[in-house]
């Protein structure tokens, strides 16, 4: 199998090496083969080749059976003639990455973490699925001196086949989706309630609710644990998804994959590249590592492997290792090595 | 003075009921003449007249010093040709209320409501400033059988007015505004931040840093008192300021103001027709009440009317009395009567 690997910026590097050497200490176990492929992406490629998202990348990585991408972007990029995220937003759209999977959870040793009473967050166990490929992001932008525009644009089968990955995604765990929209106020909401309801019929096994954005922005705080899947629009999803990621109490131990309707998934943190802590071995490989994990599960079906690692990240925090940004003292080594260890 | 009453839908009669005996108890103390004209809108408009905003209603408005509204919508109005919230849109945009504001803070009595622990709401205290009347709100919206599509507009005109309403507020207060957008994506957030970095350069005495959207909807959980005034456009303000009522834990003691440019401003709480328990006289007055306080003080210069009437309040949660929703027995009277004696 042949993964592409985007180190990308900041600690980006130095996650990517901990998710490499987890998934090459857990890969003879599961007997999975498989060759990396390392491509300039982000930051890192602005500075060797001019560009975010360089040529060779792109064709390398849609030759890829999946793609691991660590963290992008740093203050020095800011005034880059194509920044960083835009190479992100250019891959997402060229590799047709029109799914975007959040799944949240409390890890048991870092509940204290949380900003939310521990009352609150008791029970959280939801997936966020944003479309990530579509409306405001991709409509025209017209930028004028004194006035601006953003169109934002859906299809019934944008909305379709995204809806039907929440449902999917239901279908194998709380049976509830959650779809949220504007529909009091835009067209794209309103589109977007029918299709839900659509899809819905070929679920019946599935309950389907319906949820305002700014109702909901409110309830994912006051009562996290009503959700199972959590389906919704691009610009949504960017803020919803974000905002999910308080639960935890951090970011550091969430991983995300995106999915195209053919070809390669790409797996990789929800944080960013912490430029501020890079190179200095401290930064926590744990959202990078579950990033892995979700690749064996979701790209390669070795359920086997993504368990024998979260298993092990589990069992490392309950252990007490922890990084600096978890309240602990361990090196990014020292977390690495534990979780290997506890494989 | 003339003050026009929308008292709306659900629980909106009772609560504006309570709002007017505190009113007319703290008038004679600082010698505020006034009359109160009510006037259907909402769904009560529907029933009555067809529509959520009769001309009549809308005529009246125009005319007044100052409005107050209580609440609107109920599901018996989903079907509706003009639903409530179209009603609440045109009012807006008929009366030029571009500027939204919501205060954000804890009360000591309630403390204990918020799902947020402790340490993390102490001293929270800022106010959301959210665009009322531009954005994809009130772009064009095309809905066909297979596609729809928002239009998302702003001028440097309608940016700057509502960045100077927050720069001035924050000049009143924290001399610090955070503006929020989404600059790496919208080229309305682009145009957004070069008017905030225009505006800022007036006031040298006001601090001005900038968050994306999504950045900002996770700080607001995990670090609220670092901010003073948010800033944002109409559909992030709809998200964050709904985000932020989390934070006091009850959405029943939170007022907003709406301004224009020139004509009468609006006040209202910012929760709901809470259509389940209307007419039960168990509601939660508060919201109503402080949006008066708003009223007298932002409409009205009446300063120290507003401060009894927050003070009132202040007192009667510090002495225990609290309605249903806030864990308490007291019915929505008691609540009332007590918040008077404590004039
Ligand atoms: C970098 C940015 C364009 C991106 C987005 O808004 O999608 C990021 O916030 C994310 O969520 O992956
Ligand atoms: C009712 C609805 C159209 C309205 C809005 O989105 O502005 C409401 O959510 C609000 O915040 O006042």
């Amino acid at each position: 199998k042949k993964i592409v690997t985007l180190a990308g910026d900041g600690i980006g590097p130095e996650i990517m090496a901990a998710g490499l050497e987890v998934l090459a200490a857990v890969a003879p176990k599961i007997n999975f083969d498989y060759t990396v492929d390392a491509q300039h992406f982000g930051g890192a490629a602005i500075d060797v080749e001019g560009h975010p998202l360089p040529e060779a990348t792109l064709a390398t990585a849609k030759e890829a059976d999946a793609i691991l991408l660590a963290a992008i972007g740093g203050p020095q990029y800011n005034e880059a003639a194509v920044r960083p995220e835009q190479g992100l937003l250019a891959l997402r759209k060229a590799l047709g990455l029109f799914a975007n999977i959040r799944p949240v959870q409390i890890f048991e040793a870092l509940k204290h973490l949380s900003p939310l009473k521990p009352e609150i967050i008791e029970g959280v166990d939801f997936v966020v699925v944003r479309e990530l490929t579509g409306g405001i992001y991709f409509g025209e932008h017209t930028l004028n001196d004194r006035s601006a525009r953003d169109i934002n644009d859906y299809t019934y089968e944008e909305i379709e086949r995204i809806i039907k990955i929440a449902f999917e995604i239901a279908r194998g765990r709380g049976k509830k989706v959650t779809s949220v929209d504007k529909q009091n106020v835009l067209a794209t909401s309103k589109l977007w309630r029918i299709v839900a309801e659509d899809v819905a019929k070929e679920y019946p096994d599935v309950i389907l609710e319906h949820a305002l954005v700014d109702s909901l922005a409110m309830k994912m705080i006051t009562n996290p644990s009503d959700f199972d899947v959590i389906v919704t629009e691009n610009l949504f999803g960017d803020i919803l998804s974000d905002e999910s990621s308080v639960l935890p109490g951090t970011l550091g131990v969430m991983p995300s994959a995106s999915h195209a309707a053919n070809g390669p998934s790409l797996y990789e943190p929800i944080h960013g590249s912490a430029p501020d802590i890079a190179g200095l071995g401290i930064a926590n490989p744990i959202s990078m590592i579950l990033s892995v994990a979700m690749m064996l599960r979701e790209s390669f079906e070795a359920t086997a492997g993504a368990q024998y690692i979260e298993n092990a990240v589990n069992k490392t925090l309950l252990e007490g290792v922890l990084t600096k940004d978890l309240g602990g003292t361990a090196s990014l080594s020292e977390m690495t090595a534990a979780i290997i260890a506890n494989l």
